[in-house]
């Protein structure tokens, strides 16, 4: 795949990490190190594709899925005040979704969290979900188990 | 509903409005007057619901279907260099799921439109977008008549 060499996404999927929480053979879901927010999560499609609506439509279907079990196993353990989804891809034009659990006392709320800062951290909030994040890995991967 | 008087997104819903381009009986399709990105739609459950996990399977499934042919729809007629996807209520917690064409000339790419300024807008190319609305509507119209 030529575009491993210069794709964030594809280099990540094709080296072992510790951010890996599932994979099949379509889809892949991480739980990325986004300071301020434990438990962001990001449902990443496992070849290089663009658009959502460049996928056929049974395998867009198979990612919304993940992302809702994301958002389920998020809103069990974690119990955010609400869940944010975003798929973007303008610097990384390969199909992901960001699963963000939000709070109301976290740095960006109620902006997205690639908006204007609203407050410093909270670091003893932010230490209590991140010592969930086992809890919610194995969520994570139940729930995506059970789905498939 | 109780809620209609205090959410944006139900007082929306429940008052006639040029920028609602399709309606059936579980959602509702408006193009939005947001400076800078002619374009940007809303795909918005006509019900309050928090969020997507609060629907069933099959509402979850009708919603994205709606948010796939609205894609279709600015891909074909406006050509963006990438499709933005949202869904963050954390404002307004009734599902609601943004749908915004991106241009390398846009005042944010490649930053979410809710992250920093990268440059001004350009008029021209803002106006010759604004230019292709109604053709957006009927294409929008016409993708959710054919898949509904």
């Amino acid at each position: 795949m030529t575009q491993a060499a210069t794709c964030d996404l594809c280099k990540l999927l094709s080296a072992p990490s510790d951010a890996l929480v599932w994979r099949d053979d379509k889809l892949s879901v991480v739980l990325v190190n986004e300071a301020g927010y434990p438990g962001f999560a990001r449902v990443v499609w496992n070849g290089h594709v663009k658009e959502m609506t460049d996928l056929a439509p049974a395998d867009r279907a198979h990612v919304m899925n993940a992302v809702w079990q994301v958002e389920a196993a998020v809103r069990a353990v974690m119990a955010p005040a609400k869940v944010n989804l975003a798929s973007f891809g303008n610097m990384t034009p390969h199909v992901h979704w960001h699963v963000i659990p939000r709070y109301t006392d976290d740095v960006h709320f109620p902006n997205p969290t690639w908006g204007e800062a609203q407050r410093a951290p909270d670091a003893a909030a932010i230490a209590a979900r991140s010592a969930l994040l086992p809890q919610l890995r194995a969520a994570i991967a139940a729930n995506l188990s059970t789905a498939s």
